[in-house]
């Protein structure tokens, strides 16, 4: 049932993985959503080469998350923008963002990217809230459950995840749980009378 | 200034690419959160061949992303878990997740996996809140700056992307402007009196 490829696998993570292609498909993403529409700043933006810009390009149409527009004949000149669907990355970018500034990976002074509502020009973040009453969701309360289209893989994966081995290393409390604890689908529970 | 690798690279979304590697890397920190810790189960869930998955545990533990920990002697084995950095990646798993269900690339009859409160077996979903109200921020009203660890190309980047080409494409409406319209960093406007 399942192809060794990402196409095959029963997994948003990785068919949005599949779609972006790799890292240099996600550094051209940023730049468009950004606003970066010609080639050449594409390629001054992210310092790839041009086999590997015009690879990735090409790559992202075809995924449908880019859309190649002639702004210009004689001579043709081209531009390229996020399809509607391209521009739904804009949330990963968000995360990487929130995440990155977390980590502080590259001992900058500060964040080198704000996010901001243009309004006030405060920052923003990420948070997670309930579907149906938009409250806010603690990460501690977080967990999972495999979904109408789970596939035999994912129900394993996600039961499997959720045992604990007999080990020394969870006796003596140095081994941790799932961070996002499998639930049973039990949607009698939920039920509402 | 800048090096051509992603390490150098002034740019979040560059630095946790980077610390991931690749999207092979990805799906082990996937399963690495969903509380898989063998070895055998990370090949079977993901996938992968050994030379990959070896790899790629390696790299993220160098990363700081991974902790390998002994849970037998006699013989050896070992058992795989994802540091404090490796379990801020869980924002990027839910934004995948949650751009994936949008997309529903793989045509399924739903999505495979569900993020859900615990508490309520509710759905969950990320949005965009201010930093300092927790007020939710819509989509349109989000904007970039560059920030205090912004590099010269950064700037430049923010720069290029807000100007609109005047191309015919512009002028038709064909063309649209960055998903993330750039602001001016002028701090005055934003200070206390």
């Amino acid at each position: 049932m399942r192809s060794k490829g990402f196409e095959g696998m029963a997994c948003s993570i990785a068919a949005v993985m599949g779609a972006i292609g790799d890292r240099w498909g996600m550094l051209i993403m940023r730049d468009l959503l950004l606003g970066i529409r010609r080639y050449d700043d594409l390629r001054q933006s992210s310092g790839v080469t041009n086999a590997t810009l015009s690879d990735r390009l090409k790559l992202l149409e075809e995924n449908g998350l880019v859309e190649r527009r002639r702004y210009q004949t004689r001579p043709e000149r081209f531009e390229y923008q996020p399809t509607g669907r391209g521009r739904d990355l804009g949330l990963l970018m968000q995360a990487m963002v929130q995440i990155g500034d977390q980590w502080n990976l590259s001992n900058l002074e500060g964040p080198p990217l704000d996010f901001i509502d243009r309004r006030t020009g405060q920052g923003v973040k990420l948070i997670t809230v309930n579907r149906e009453t938009s409250g806010p969701v603690e990460r501690d309360h977080l967990g999972v459950r495999p979904g109408r289209g789970a596939d035999a893989l994912m129900t394993w994966r996600l039961s499997r995840g959720s045992e604990r081995p007999e080990s020394s290393a969870v006796r003596s409390g140095q081994s941790q749980g799932a961070d996002y604890p499998a639930v049973r689908d039990d949607h009698s529970s939920a039920r509402s009378p």
